[in-house]
């Protein structure tokens, strides 16, 4: 008898064939509302069997092309600084084999892991950011490494006019303002993006979905659900836009189960996962 | 004192006057995912009466006109032929008393037993669907009668041309290829639904309505939740359309009341019962 | 050590400092469909902390305006005349030290208490309402205080030509026709709005927003969901322009934490008391 | 087609050929925590399709007595009196036939209703209630008629030294102090049961049972959960116990079926009424 | 990198060095009452890392025993003969290779695909049945292969004397007659099980915990939740005794993770599970 | 108008005429398998006006002792040793004004800021804990500072013979292991306990209780169920005999509200800290 394998659906293939490399980083301990993303992985590896694998959006299908699903990493729950050098030494590994890392989350802190291992090999880096908050403070109750300063703390090694953020709807002023000197952030929506990438054009680009840019009706499961959000069909789009970019990592995060009692936002966040993979599948 | 009669609200009166016929399909042994829409006809007629009778956006009164519910069918769960035999015969029964048939599913294979009563009476009949999911696979795992396979099972009975497909979101390749042969799929909204009435005339329908074609934000409370759907306004307005066919039997299924902590999901599956009744009657 | 002062967040001033003085009318005896309401206040008060104070919509803080909350008023479970009664006073009370009373409910039936009162300091008081419900039953099963009957009841003291209801989409036929005589009844939506604030013009205005005027797929947690309400952008927008208007009081009700699972309709609503704020602090 | 009668499982008898009637009260607008027992009626009749009618433990069957259930009366929200003079109507109207009244709450202010018609039978009439609350105050905020106070209000009925109080775990200290005066109060369990019994011997017995007399382990269903209460058997013991006596009506009140998500709560409450019924009916 | 191997905590072994073969068997379709018992065996592996391999009841650990978790059967919905025709399979191949096989269900129709297995490989099959229900139905609205009639089927197979039913509580008053002439049925709790073990001897066992025997109160999370059960204690301790029979195979079924909102339900099969493996384990 | 107080039921008294002193800590950030225990606090002062302030166990009443309640702490999510030193601090202060902390978690990690606080001011303290998990791992994926070592941590501290442990029902082999040289371990329940508190005597006490010790049936709402424990009233037994000690400061922490649907947790964790403030207080 065959051992019992758990992968996203139709990425059963092996590592060394596949393009692609997903692996669930379930951290949520700098979360300052709810936490409970670090079941997000999981439930979408359990939920993805409630979809199919044919996109009728581009007709392509997950059958058709290679993605490895390595399962979740064993993080140290507390202290960020060993979950993201952990979070930091797969990405890297997985770089270095000329593949494409798919981090699930997880809170947004862990995109600092990937966003450190994505900028040592390519200098030039640039974060495309969906997320309803700024996440751009400089501390949080003193504590620098946390979900709500991830993209300060990426600015921190990308320096200015490297990260572009849309869907933006929550944050202090502070937040606004620093944004305002050292970061393209759009508020509300994805107005702005055929424009960023046009700018950005061949340069890489690490990507990175906070689910709750999705308004909390398509996505209640977050742990901070933010009225005012795109819809799914929008985001679709912009993803489409996106896909255009010379992705070379990029996360979906921020899904929490236990605030999705219907399981549609799980359902959504796997159709989503599906769309991306065939978006970014070259 | 009297009996505790309990039906959908405003359709209480008696069988003989009532020219439309409520009954509840309580079956879902063939759902592949989560299952639970057996609980769905008693769901609806508990909390309708959270809602109103009468429609401001028809100026029209569920009190104004005669419909009888007759309650649920005490279906066998498992073995889904027998099921489809109870479901055929009372439909049967309600049409060779020229009344129209208003069904409650259930999970998406009772349509199966209503147009196969529908299609001895009416030989030239046509079906309506509006549903996130094609149905049209083959077989399911080997089994031929599975909710997923129910439009093809349709297909068998009528043959092409006859079975008109809206919103459709989700399915197989191999699906999609059939329906390109076989049918008139409709992808994602109701694009073409008013060329479909016209050239339908005044052919008989039936209509079936799985609720899933709704974008699960608008509800939720479903066994399979597919991202992208329609609105509850779009769905009214296409409801609309549909109403100037020559309907002579529909349902309506697929709600999961488990999967509703809220209700939202059954008030709107209310609501839009009540909007058909009222729509669909003549 | 300091006592534990427990509010909505940004809200922590004094009252003789503030303008707008908060209170909780946690009241729901007479909700005919399912109750709860009563936690509306409390939950929001607790979640509040999930959103910032600072509105990206208006680039303005609630760290920078003078608002005070009360915490809850202790009312009588059963019958309406007590609870309303101090409603009344309470509302009397904060009017009469010119600030603005801005009442979060528990049931619609709060209103009446702070419509008495406004009622009574101006003469020409007129009532702004968003909302699914025309709550404009002369009785509901002979009882005349009840949730279903408030509009009706504050007509009894305003008379004709001084209630404005939009989004309205639920009723007997009754109370369209009552509407159609006595009020201005606006169904679906704020078409109409821009017209109403014109012609209201400085007289003063008590707004009412039922949160079930949002469609339930953007706020489920409330008695009775009522399918194809406003948005939440478009919510805003109309609050923009009441708040062109001389608003003398106001309330935001009929949130019921116990069907609000994910925790986002309580989300939303602290987010819209936050604009409200902002929009009506003058 | 037959007219859907509903009712709890094997009582689908004949009003006029029945020995016990059982009615809903679903009233519960004095409810000073957290209200919902309106719907526990329906809810018991819905999920009693899920018990069996016969009893081993003993050996008898709901199939082979007769039992009428007429529904749950209309009953307005809000003022208590108009509800306590409908349940008192329902309960002289059966009472005068020579059957015995079943009544299922709702809240506890339902029994007041049914011991006024009960006492206007029998002027000699006791009450045995089992309960985690003494529900002896004078009044709640001021409000003489709550569920809180419901035992008071019998007593003003009955008199002193009529009402047996068992499993009482929750009061103020004053409310213990009155039941050392004027009745026979039992704390946290069912001692002193037997001996209650024989005392009581012949006189004519309203029996009052609250399902929060039940350890939470056993119902967290219900309003406001209270540990340290009894097991499903001992109730069962005392239960027999008490159909020793010259019962003449009863009722069985406060489950909660929103905070019953497992439905072990209305599962239990369903077991319990069968057993009742079947130790009641002579 | 490595597959991600999904096994129950502490059973990752490979399956030729295993003595126990755990597979689970995900099939609900003849559930009567509340479907949902297909999502157990999955429940239980991903819930299983919040329970140690150590059991401090046996002194003994996961650790050091050999189990191999093959994952779920693809069973089809719907008609159960091909369901019970997979698991007689795969129950005939652990059988033939000497290992112990550990079913986890799914509802409890499928004990009957492995006791036929067992019983073809062992003439002289005994049954020990822990449960809340008899399941002793002839047939269910006419359906001989239905959860309601598993011991019935198993009877048919192993004729009188063979089963020997513990923790019994409900069911019609047929199934105990029925009992009374042709299985050894024990109501209520363990009373007997010392006696029926020392009777069944060395004779080959199949035993079957249906999860239903305990106390709703201990795991509410199964579809037909029946009051009066045993506690984990007593089912413990019932457990050790089994342990001395000579057992060919088991199963534990009936776990519905969607009504085990907290997850202890799911927490406490794990357990159970944990226990049984170390008991059973030789 | 007054400032909005919010406290535990019958805890409003200030600061300096308290002798014991309430404070939440609302960390979680160690918390290994389900985290939301920082909404404990919170959750237990909205849910305690459910209770009443007198206890028919101790006939005593919250009314007439003194107890402040200072609300929560803002402890910093992510690194423990923040959050640790701000426990410790506040800890401190209150023994330092000789008055009685009691610390509401939380996770189970914040007791060893409070052992850290007690242990500098008592340097004989022996803490008594109460717990269904040992929390002697010395460290937890590499993480000394994690829930799962607190008592570890503890012992680090203290040294041998200091830590009496009851109702260990879960841990690793070494845990047990370690135990059995460093502490008093004793399994499952209370076995013990009277000769631990005579053989303590007069020594300062700290005393914690994890509320898993509590069989889950009793008490579902906490992160890692663990079945086998103790009911409510062993527990209320063993606090008796506990409030013979010479109690220097205490906590009650692992409520985990999200995992509480019924709130009959919350409310159970409410009417055990009534019962202590009650026993505790001299």
């Amino acid at each position: 008898m065959n051992k019992n394998v758990h992968t996203f659906i139709g990425c059963d293939n092996d590592y060394v064939d596949s393009k692609i490399v997903i692996f669930g980083a379930p951290y949520d301990s700098t979360t300052s509302f709810r936490p409970g993303t670090r079941f997000g992985p999981s439930a979408m590896r359990n939920d993805s069997f409630g979809i199919e694998t044919y996109s009728p959006y581009q007709d392509k299908d997950l059958e058709d092309i290679n993605v490895f699903d390595s399962g979740d990493l064993e993080l140290i729950f507390g202290t960020p600084e060993k979950a993201l050098d952990d979070i930091e030494a797969t990405v890297s590994k997985i770089l270095s084999d000329d593949k494409l890392p798919c981090m699930i989350g997880g809170e947004h802190l862990v995109t600092l892991g990937a966003v450190r291992a994505a900028a040592k090999k390519y200098s030039n880096l640039n974060v495309v950011q969906f997320d309803a908050h700024a996440d751009l403070r400089e501390d949080y109750l003193g504590e620098r490494f946390s979900h709500a300063c991830v993209m300060h703390r990426c600015h921190d090694i990308l320096g200015d006019d490297r990260i572009y953020q849309f869907g933006i709807r929550s944050g202090e002023r502070a937040e606004f303002n620093f944004a305002n000197e050292h970061t393209s952030l759009n508020k509300f929506n994805f107005t702005g993006l055929k424009e960023a990438v046009d700018k950005i054009g061949e340069s890489p680009v690490y990507f990175t979905l906070d689910l709750d840019v999705l308004d909390p009706s398509q996505l209640c499961g977050t742990g901070t659900p933010e009225a005012g959000g795109v819809t799914f069909t929008e985001l679709l789009d912009a993803l489409k836009e996106v896909s255009k970019l010379n992705i070379v990592g990029f996360d979906i995060n921020e899904l929490c189960p236990v605030y999705d009692q219907s399981g549609a936002s799980t359902a959504l966040a796997c159709k989503l996962l599906r769309e991306i993979l065939l978006y970014f599948y070259k």
